[in-house]
């Protein structure tokens, strides 16, 4: 197996239309279908970082900022921003365009993560990841952090164990 | 508009079929798609609280604990469990279910936040939530902490405004 | 094999979104859709009641009285009526409500008839039915009628021999 | 408008591919699916007796006879049996084809009655039927009947005024 | 094997209605889509003509000449113009109907190649084609023309051997 | 308007991957919901040139080289070849990915024709493109070669005015 791989080697694009069973009343994109094609996006990325299949085990901090609307061309871009032995967290920013318009704005972001597994479901190991580009390097470092938060808020760790999430808000 | 509903007033229940397209090379269903059905339930549940429209503002905590299998039906249950001004955290539970075998199991548990809008998108008030059993209210009390991890996370919110979170870490 | 239940038993609910893709140029929702999400909450009822899998025998007697229209939310319940050796017939309530406006109506009901089987597709017995409420006692007596027209209508039964059916039209 | 129409002028004719996700796990085709495509080939044929927009009115003695099989042909035929000032019943019949083992049979028949309605959704007068060929003729008389079952099950009708419907049961 | 059969005995229709999720931002079928049902009708068309599975091998002359509106009916007919040892050429015509203003338009006519495989995917031999009306010869005298131009843009034949095509070209 | 553009500016990716649904009974791809997605990507391709809503004119030369399979990742990269007054030839490339197993390659190719619309529907100029790759001056150079055929074929040009294809025969 490869001992690290960079995010440049996970970096996925994918490129979707948004049709009128996407939406809903009022001409916005649903949430829900977008939640999807980050799935999909993200799982290409993970299964191109660990060159195995993959299952999602978490989602976190997935925040829609501006609505999406019909007929808009959406673009996903993912990449796995750190690995910890068997699992990889991914992230995405999401883009919608009006090309006719000429519009095009950031309209979401999210981490999933993913588990890397062999053919009967048991967990494998992955390569470490390697930050290149200063958003890469910021996204590699929040990482623990983050995953501090997702063992903390389902109880899986202590606050007092979780040492970065902590720094964060004991200054003395 | 009514000044207060309890979760038992918003919940709701989908019960769906997984079916090929549904799953993955190893016969187990894809996160994304369920991530798909919880916003679905979530969005029903939340127009229920707030009777007007409603868009997804975020999604966490969403954890995949047990496979979901080709087959198998999926039982999805969602109340709101707190509601701020124009917005509601919405609570999720995920069970699967072999019927024939006679096995049902909780596979997995999401909060989604939604915000109430009117016909021109714009937020409007939504009622307060008032908890009644255990689980509601610990959900209830769970949700202004949850609240701050998304803010914080974010970079919506200084660490040191998190007042709920913080007595997570600061113990004197 | 357990050797009755009741309707309570095989209850089941079912929750859905009226999309575009469901509806006619006039902005209403298709008859066939609707008759699918029906099979749907009919098959998931009919597992319940026989803890097997299941097929549709047969549909009747399903009457659309209300358009739906799109965007409303679809609230499908259904139980086992009655059970006759190895067949079910489950009774289908479907209502339609706008809840931004707060309307809520009955736009549907009907009949369907599943029979259990087991893996190689030979059918099973399912447990007897034991009626509590009065609809469910109602449903369960004017079970023997419809199945009766069933097999008279089908040419599988004389009229003759079809006792309750003739009960109703020949009064001395 | 046309005074009245034979059957082979709506006589309309659907080809399909049951794909993966239209099979339960047995393989076999779900009946839900199959009540889909019988509406769509339903209402087009009932589109070209009225010339205009229909609505499914209701659905009876849908009987699914054989399983169909992943990878099978299904053809759908369709003409309008006989219709009653605006609405039209319509007689479906259901084969299953594995063509690469020259295998065709007949899985299902079914009736659904139609409206035709004009843009505001009301209901519209449509053709007469003159029934030519045997098996159209036969249709043609036993519709009356068949609307009598329907009228007395749903409670819309006396079993004594039945007069048709009666007369299978009363002989004397 | 049958060694030859008529374009008649693999004529296949299918009828289609246009859904708002076929349609792009100014209401008129995608043509990706109709490209989709134009592959399922010509797939069953060459396993009529070769009574084995078959699998798209080209697609050439797809002209698209006439818009397809939402909620029309499309109807798509297909016959196998011609066999060369395992392919067939299958021709076909697609017509988009607005039935309730009685206007109905020839859209758009395409020619598909498919090849018939056995189990082991391998390709088989299929009868020979025997045209019998006007436009059925045309379309077959056509194919070993079209056939040359696949071969000579594909870079798969040198142009002085595509005799048939050289003959329009060089007129002595 | 943009005087012309180079390929690389409308150049576009898509990634999907291959579910239940868009297999055969052997568990390969279908052909056509390739095209479907063919389709896709080049109607965003053509969008990104022109900066106008778009409309499939014409597909050719689409040739299915090798089997794709369930759970393949697949990727389409889509690039305007050349621009004629309100017409774009798009030039698509397909590949499939087993990334588990480390495998990938082309399996097909294509040319779609978009046309260039404004919001009546009727057509409008486009920029010109000016290759800079030597694959894409070759396409470049091809398309009017390709444009002949189709005009050819499909009856709109005599072949003695179709000059560059012309030559391709007559070497004198």
């Amino acid at each position: 197996m490869t001992i690290s791989k960079t995010p440049k080697e996970s970096f996925t694009i994918m490129n979707e239309l948004v049709l009128p069973n996407d939406t809903n009343a009022l001409g916005n994109m649903f949430g829900g279908r977008l939640l999807q094609w980050m799935d999909v996006v993200a799982a290409i990325c993970a299964q191109k970082h660990s060159n195995s299949n993959v299952v999602t085990a978490s989602v976190d901090g997935v925040s829609f900022k501006e609505a999406i609307h019909l007929g808009n061309v959406v673009t996903l871009e993912a990449y796995v921003s750190r690995a910890f032995s068997s699992s990889m967290e991914i992230y995405i920013k999401v883009y919608a365009h009006n090309i006719p318009r000429g519009e095009k704005y950031l309209c979401n972001d999210a981490y999933y993560t993913f588990v890397a597994i062999d053919s009967r479901s048991k967990a494998v190991s992955v390569p470490a990841t390697i930050p290149e580009t200063e958003e890469e390097i910021n996204k590699f470092e929040g990482a623990l952090r983050r995953r501090q938060v997702r063992l903390v808020m389902a109880g899986k760790m202590k606050p007092e164990d979780a040492s970065e999430l902590k720094a964060l808000f004991v200054v003395d």
